[in-house]
């Protein structure tokens, strides 16, 4: 496998690991000063928003999330994947967990300093049962 | 504005006319071999699915889709784009036309020729009152 790839299915893990960690400093070394967040139903948001609305869940929330890279694609010095994602959205207080469930479309740019961090990222995720 | 951004540009036009001609040849034409389109609450889908989807619901209903551009990002022989996207869908039949919208974050390639086509296509449309 070529080293960009192997570079951005290191970010998408590490992605995955800091969001289970609630650990928004590392969210925000993997993603570039002008992201961009695209979700069902919702206006495009960027850092400031991801931020705040991540720890505000995170103060409610515990997440689970899993995802399933299904391609990576590198041309040059930006790529795209595809993922099949699963998160479950568990109350701090007690009661049931929220399911959703999708996939994912993620653009990724690679720095000068040779980092891939993500760009813009697209999700099809809903609630299931 | 550089040429390859005036190709896409026009290459996001044309789709939308297209979609509201009903013309499945010239969006098959505009688009990649192997599209792929992200759609909220649904696996991703390719060609095929997406003819035969479009070809039913033109028998059904008439499409009238809006899409202004927000942003046209090229690098080398790749392109994305965001859109504020509105559609609505009228039947035939008659009746009551539903309403969708939301934004759409699009990846284009350059073509060996250098033609730009619709590669990847994600949107975030909900239906809205």
């Amino acid at each position: 496998m070529a080293f960009d790839e192997q570079e951005i299915r290191a970010v998408h893990s590490n992605w995955i690991e800091a969001v289970n960690a609630g650990d928004l400093a590392r969210l925000l070394a993997l993603m570039a000063e002008d992201v961009v967040f695209f979700s069902p139903g919702q206006a495009p948001f960027g850092r400031e928003a991801f931020s705040s609305h991540f720890m505000a869940a995170c103060q409610q929330m515990l997440f689970c999330c899993t995802s399933e890279l299904e391609e990576v694609v590198v041309v040059g010095e930006v790529a795209y994947t595809r993922s099949r994602d699963a998160l479950s959205m568990t109350p701090r207080a007690g009661g049931k967990a929220a399911q959703f469930a999708g996939h994912r479309m993620t653009v990724y740019r690679k720095q000068a300093d040779g980092r891939w961090v993500l760009s813009r990222d697209a999700h099809s995720l809903v609630a299931v049962d």
